[in-house]
C-alpha cells in the first residue's frame, strides 16, 4: 500500500528496535506514505538492536536519546529542527519496567524500580512533549501519538506496574492534549492488541495470555503492521479533530465480554 | 443483618418471581431494614409464581401490573398513593427477550419480537418513571434503581437483543436521571453478576459463562443476597449524591482484563 | 486533497439531505477518493432534498428506502448487488425524533413517537446490517459505520429520546460487530461534534449549546467536511483492525472536564 | 444518623487536616456507625492541624506517619496491629501536588516536584496496601477505599499533574484490588465532586469551577458529610461485591453532557 498520505510530512520516531517492534512497521509504512523523520532510541537499546537497516532502509537519521533525559532530548529535538525546521508527527513507542524484568510481583514492588519505571514509560511523554512545546516545534494540524494497552483500564495480574504507567500515560495525553489544542495540534494514544515483540516476550505468561486475546477478539489480534496503518491514519490530515482519545485497536477484545470460543472451554 | 436503614421508607419493587428472583432478594432484605413496599409483577409472571408466600411473610401488598401498560401503572400508583401517601424507593427489576426465549440469532431477529422485549425490558423503566413523574409521588431523596449487566457495555454473543434493551436502559437512568434531579431524587442501575435465575436459565451456554464469569471475577460472581444488600445502600440515605450511574456489582469481573484462572486455561 | 484511499472500493451511504448533512460531505470524500456507491435516503426525505445534484457529482445512484422497512432494504441491496456485487463500506446517518419535533419534553414522552424514532433511528441499523448479512454483500476487510452523538454517554436535556436512541444505536454497532467478525468485516460509531445541519436546527437552545461545546473543544467542534475525512480513513484499509468501537470525532470535547473558556464565564 | 453498621469494625484513616477536610468527616461518621479506628497524617500536616479535637472527639489515636514512607507505615500498621488485630477498613484521603502549590504550568512542570507529588499522592496508596498485604493484616470482607477526582479522566486545565496523579491511583486500586480479591479484600475509589478544603483553595479558578460543578450537576455538587456518608456505605457489609471500581460522587456531574443551567449562559 502506498497513497501518499504523509508526503512532506516530517516526524520523529521513538521506540524502533528490532523489525518485531512496532515503531520499526510505523516506520516502514510513514516512509512508504511520504514522510521524513528521524529515528530515536535509548543509546542502551540501539546497541542491542539493528536499527542501522531500517534507517538505510527509510532514509533517516538515527539520534540516540534517553527519553527521559530532558538534555538528551533538547538535543534530539534541536538537531531536528536544525534538519526539518517543523515537524507534524511524533511516535511515542517506550515502555519497560524493572519490576517485570526482574520478577517482582506486583504485592511485592521495589519502589525505586517503580519510579524508573514510571519515568521511562510514562514521564518520557510528557518530556518529549514539553521539549516540542518550548521550541514551539509542531506545525499547526501536527499529531502526536503514544502506543499503550488495555491494562490501563482493566488488571491483567502479569503486567503489574505496566498498567499503572499506562494509566499515567493515557492521562498525559488527555491533560497536554488539551493545552496542544491551542496550537491545533492533536494527541492521542493507541490503546493496541499484545503482540509478540521482544519486550512482550518478557511478560509471564504471555503465550497462554496471547491465545486467550486472540480468541477473545472477533477480528483477531491486531498485528504490528496493522497497528502501524493505523499509526498513519492518524499522522494524516484525515483525522485532524481527533483529539485526547484512547483509540482501541485490538480486533474487538475491549468491547467483547465473551467469544463462542472462550465459552467452549468452560462448557 | 438488620440495622434499620430504611426504616420509615416506602416503595415499590418491581420483579419478584420466585425465591431465585434477585428482586425477591431484595423484599426481603427491605423488609428486615424497616421498608415497607408494594411487590408487583406482570399477571402472566405471577401466576407461575409463589409472590404469595413473600408477600406474606414482608407484611406486603400484591399489585399485578404489565409494566408496559401505562392503563396498568397508573393504577398501581393510585394503590401506592393511597397507602404511602409518598415513596422513596422504586426497584426495577424486569427484563425479557421473545427472541432469546424462541432462540432466534442475533443475525436473525425478528423486530416484533425486538420490539415487546424492547418495550417490556427497557422502555418500562421510563413508564414507570413517567408514571411516578405525573403524580409527583417521590419524596425529596428518593432512589430509583433498575438492574442491568455489562452486555450494555461489551457484547455476550449470547445475550443477543437483551444488551441493546440494557444499553437503552441505563440510558434511561441517566436522561430521566437528570430531571429527577430537580426533585432531588436519584436514579441509577446496578450492573450485576449472572445469577442463576429462572430468567437466566433460558440463555444458551449460561452455565459456561457462568463459570466463566465467576473465574474471572477476584470475588467471584456476587450472588441475589450480595445485590440485595447493595440495593439496599442504595436505597438508604448514606448515598443520596450518587446518580445518573451504572454501578458494577460484580466481584470486580468488569474491570479485569484476564484472571490468572483463566490463562491457565490457554497455557 | 485526495490519495486514492478507497480506489476499487463500493458502498451505500444513507442519510445524505442537503448540503450541510454529513452523509453529503462523506459522498464528495469517498468520491474524490476514488470510491464509487449508491445514495439512499427515506422517499419522503428526498422529496424535500437536493440529492439529484450530489449524485450527478459524484456519478451515483440513488435508491430511496425507508431503511426501517425490510422490503425497501430488500430492494435497495438487491440492486445493489446487481450493480456491485460485494460492498466495502455502509455509512447509516439517520436519525429522528418525533418527540422532538412536535415538542415533547423527555418526562412526557408520548411511546408511539418514541417507537417510530427508535425504529428509524436505531433498530434501521440492525436492519440494514442484517440485509447484507443476508446476502452475504460484504467483502472481506469492508467497513461499516453509523454517526452518533455523546449523548448516548452523558445527558444533553433537549436531546431527549434521541440519546437514548443513539445508545441503542451504539449497542447495535458491538453486538452485530461481534458476529461480523467472523466475515472479516469491521462495525463502529463515529461520535461527532454537532453541527449545525437542518436536522440540529430542530433541538431546542441548539445554539447556545453549539457554542458552550465549541468553547468545551480543545481543537473547536468537528465540521461535517472533518467528519467526512474521517469517514474515509474508517473505510480505507489503514483501520481494518477497529471494531466494535465508538469513536469520538469532537475536538476533544469528551475528555475536556472544563476548559479556561467557560471557567471564565463563571468566575 | 446511626445505624451501628460499622459496629466492631477496626481501620485506619489517612488524611483528616481539619473540620473541612472530608476524612475528618469520615472519622466522625465511621465513629457515630460503631467503628475504632486510628488517625493517620504527615506529620508536618499534623502540625498546622486541629486532629487532636477530632482523635478526642472519636476515642481515637493520632499516629503520625508519611504515606510515602515505608518506615512510617511500618510503625503506623505494628501499632495498629497491636491494638486492633485485625483491620476492616482503610481511608486514602491523601494529595499533593508541589506544580499546582508552586505555579507551575501544565506545560512547564518541574519532574522533581512531578515526583515528589506522584509519590505522596499516589504511590503512596500501594505503599499502604503493601503494607497491610505483608502483615496480612485485613479481616476477610474488608474495604479499602481512596478519595479521587474525575480529573482522572477527563482535563480540567488547573488541575495540572494531580491528573495524572490521579489516574494512577485509580490503576493502583485495579492492581492492587485484583490481588486483594484472593483474600476476599475490596479496593475501590471514590470520585468526588470538589470541594472547599483547604488543599482545594490553592487551586487556580477554584470558584468558578465550583459553581460550574455544582450548576452542571443535577444533585448539585455532593459536599463533605454527603461523602462521608458514601464512604460508611462502602465501609460496611451492604457492598462486600464492589471491587476495583472508581465511583463516581458527584451529584450526577460526571454523566451530564450539559444542563440547562449552563446553555443559559452561552445564549
Amino acid at each position: 500500500m502506498s497513497y501518499g498520505l504523509l508526503k512532506g510530512k516530517k516526524g520523529i520516531i521513538f521506540g524502533a528496535l528490532n523489525n518485531q517492534s512496532i515503531a520499526w512497521k510505523v516506520a516502514e509504512r510513514c516512509h512508504e506514505e511520504g514522510a521524513e523523520f528521524i529515528l530515536s532510541n535509548a543509546p542502551i537499546a540501539m546497541r542491542m538492536g539493528e536499527l542501522d537497516d531500517l534507517a538505510a532502509q527509510t532514509g533517516s537519521e538515527i539520534i540516540p536519546a534517553d527519553a527521559s533525559s530532558m538534555e538528551d532530548l533538547e538535543k534530539l529535538f534541536a538537531r531536528a529542527e536544525e534538519k526539518f525546521g517543523k515537524l507534524d508527527f511524533i511516535l511515542h513507542s517506550i515502555g519497560m519496567s524493572v519490576n517485570i524484568r526482574k520478577g517482582k510481583a506486583y504485592t511485592d514492588l521495589n519502589y525505586d524500580f517503580l519510579e524508573k519505571g514510571w519515568d521511562v514509560s510514562a514521564v518520557s511523554f510528557h518530556k518529549v512533549m514539553k521539549t516540542a512545546w518550548d521550541k514551539n516545534i509542531m506545525n499547526e494540524w501536527g499529531s502526536i501519538l503514544a502506543l499503550t494497552y488495555i491494562a490501563a483500564q482493566r488488571t491483567f495480574p502479569n503486567y503489574s506496574d505496566m498498567a499503572d504507567n499506562k494509566s499515567y500515560l493515557e492521562s498525559i495525553a488527555r491533560s497536554f492534549g488539551y493545552f496542544w489544542g491551542e496550537r491545533k495540534v492533536r494527541v492521542n494514544t493507541i490503546s493496541q492488541s499484545p503482540v509478540m515483540t521482544k519486550a512482550g516476550a518478557g511478560v509471564k505468561g504471555i503465550e497462554g495470555f496471547f491465545n486467550f486475546a486472540d480468541d477473545m477478539s472477533p477480528l483477531g489480534n491486531a498485528d504490528a503492521v496493522d497497528c502501524a496503518n493505523y499509526c498513519v491514519s492518524m499522522f494524516s490530515d484525515l483525522t485532524r479533530k481527533v483529539t485526547m482519545q484512547n483509540l482501541f485497536h485490538d480486533g474487538g477484545f475491549s468491547n467483547t465480554g465473551v467469544s463462542n470460543k472462550i465459552i467452549e472451554k468452560f462448557e
